[in-house]
């Protein structure tokens, strides 16, 4: 009964890629999706014709000269040949007889990346959120934690990661900056995990890792700023990750994946697997971790790592780290605007000086070039170097042309 | 800085297309992965050429005529498109202003699903591991149950829930078909949230669900058979379900979907969605359930359902369902064979009569074509009919030459 639906479609696959070359046309004739299931099918030509001006044209930019807002960066078309080619052969990770060889991909992508944090081994996770429930409930295991301590900045999934464990949450002061207050963690951290953040969502601070080791267990949140690890010039920002218990980064941040992908590394991977994994009648494996089956996306990730080499990679977060740093000095430069701080992972957090003007100011930027954020109860505008595309020139004349309209300057 | 490799690049996709249309002739010569990351790159197209006998050409062939080991389906090429799409445009369906259509589109297929099963809504997740720990999360927080009860033939997903959840976990006898033992379940259930599995793993057996709504919650987990609510002709196997306060299903399985793609409904999902949020300072809106920023596999799914309909998805199932059942009966007529049981959804357990002969059958079947389980004890071989490509002629084939030089008639 061979279904031609499942079989490989040049035409239909080439019609979706000359599809994608035009997306920049697309958005105005988005048609609005039906609102029940149709009865009877559009056929695969026509749903992708039906579709393409929705999920193309709508699509948030996150590529433009001036896309500088959120963490999510664009992705190199490597990532979206090698996720094709996931989608295609469908491999499930669960059982070695059903991905001989996406299993291996992942292990040895983890092997590639456990010496940059000194750690020992781990697992490719969804997300930094699955990564920092698995890690606690690691810490849980193995090192009988009864509660968890953060600084106040840290990633809202430290706090739900706690709740969903049972675990108590004690969040801890931070300074101006967004950092863990060193002062305020307590002396007694036997049945504690301290978690430690590198590279806040707000501001991209990064706590004092060399608390590492004073705990029961210590996490460290590297979701965002981890890749530094990888960069010559800057790895030297995460001194004393080494000391951690376990690390989470996302790889859908600075390392340019499609989501959902991002990795939970442990100094103690065996000890830390065989107190997280479940056996079931059925499997050759065990389940190590929060997932049971899980997909390939380790294979973009190698891919991503094999094109651009450890270099290629930090050279572009290299770049995006300078671009920060360049924003953040014209933004120094100018009478009119406040700097929070210079920043420190590539996050850059400022104001008008006429704090009344923020909302509007953030209204008449191009979207998807700023967001905003509150800190100490107050609104601050916030830009996060995830685009390797972004030019400092058009967005400092989008800038002028915003705070010229708000009668600043 | 434009980077190019972030641009569209066709020639480079269609590459990638060539390589996947040539899948069958590689294999052999896959190169094994460096030992250590690179420091200077290969280039993208030098990576496509390297690792597309691994990642295509050994990969595991769950579309093959044979193929029939594993809920593991292969998957429509719209699948594939629409995947492409997704990792091209990176939508994080956190933010409304980072996917304003990919969030649209996520409600509109949950709008679709929820009416099959009775419910009001709910999210989409990686798998259905995430979709019952969503769920007793709920379960704990809504209901305020303090322990679970399901039948020791769950999905170990239920167990591993219940323990990262600080609930009691307590399984309960099952029958010879792998289903609960309704009298097997306790009278007081008002701390209780009771699962019911709608297709077990080892067998596809579907719990009694007119137990739905005895407990202070009842989850389904109907990862494997949920679909079948979509058939006119089998629906009536999960008749029941909308008495659940929550169903997981997996659309990975029977939706022909590429991993990880799995969806959580609610009774009242407002109330369960608010119980499992958590806001943070730079968030529109808040975080609903285990993940924090997800992507857009709701797209591939609105995809399939749009280009089949409701009769077309229904088609294929149905067709797979009646598959099992002949393979049932072939194997029911031979006086050599044993079967355990007729399949309720597609999942058909059986040996020879010899058991000594169940592993060396196993071993003498094409790869990917059987797998084993075990049953009080006991290996059974197991085959699922999640692939539409399947050929009963092939698979008997490949049976009788196994039978014979088995000696076995």
């Amino acid at each position: 009964m061979a279904d031609p639906d499942f079989a490989f479609d040049r035409e239909a696959l080439s019609r979706a890629l000359e599809l994608m070359g035009g997306k920049s046309e697309g958005g105005e004739g988005a048609p609005s999706m039906p609102a029940e299931m149709p009865e009877l099918g559009l056929g695969g030509q026509a749903t992708l014709d039906f579709l393409a001006p929705a999920v193309l044209g709508k699509a948030s930019a996150l590529g433009d000269a001036t896309a500088f807002a959120h963490m999510d960066p664009p992705t190199p078309w490597i990532t979206w040949a090698t996720t094709l080619w996931n989608a295609s052969v469908n491999q499930n990770l669960l059982h070695p007889a059903t991905a001989p060889t996406a299993r291996e991909i992942e292990h040895r992508v983890i092997d590639w990346l456990t010496p940059f944090f000194g750690m020992s081994g781990g697992h490719m996770v969804p997300g930094s959120t699955i990564a920092n429930l698995t890690a606690l409930w690691a810490a849980r295991e193995c090192a009988g934690v009864k509660e968890v301590v953060y600084g106040e900045s840290a990633h809202l999934s430290v706090g739900k990661a706690a709740h969903i464990l049972g675990l108590a949450a004690r969040p801890l002061p931070c300074g101006p900056s967004g950092a863990l207050v060193p002062k305020a963690v307590p002396e007694d951290l036997r049945h504690t995990a301290l978690v430690l953040t590198a590279g806040t969502t707000s501001t991209g601070a990064v706590d004092d890792l060399s608390l590492c080791g004073r705990a029961a267990w210590t996490h460290v949140d590297a979701a965002w700023a981890g890749p530094l690890r990888l960069s010559q010039a800057h790895a030297h920002v995460l001194s004393g990750i080494e000391g951690a218990d376990s690390v989470a980064v996302s790889a859908h941040k600075w390392l340019f994946q499609p989501k959902e992908s991002a990795f939970v590394l442990f100094r103690d991977a065996a000890r830390a697997h065989d107190a997280i994994s479940f056996g079931g009648a059925y499997l050759a494996a065990p389940n190590v971790g929060v997932l049971g089956s899980h997909g390939a996306t380790a294979v973009p990730l190698l891919a991503t790592l094999l094109a651009w080499g450890r270099q290629g990679t930090a050279t572009r977060i290299d770049a995006l780290m300078a671009a920060a740093s360049e924003l953040a000095s014209l933004i120094l430069s100018h009478d009119q605007l406040e700097l929070l701080a210079m920043p420190q992972t590539g996050v850059v957090v400022w104001r008008p000086k006429r704090t009344d003007l923020t909302e509007p100011l953030f209204a008449a930027m191009p979207p998807g070039s700023c967001s905003v954020t509150n800190l100490g109860g107050e609104r601050w505008l916030r830009n996060v170097a995830a685009n390797p595309n972004f030019e400092l020139d058009a967005f400092a004349t989008a800038m002028e042309v915003a705070l010229r309209g708000l009668g600043i300057r």
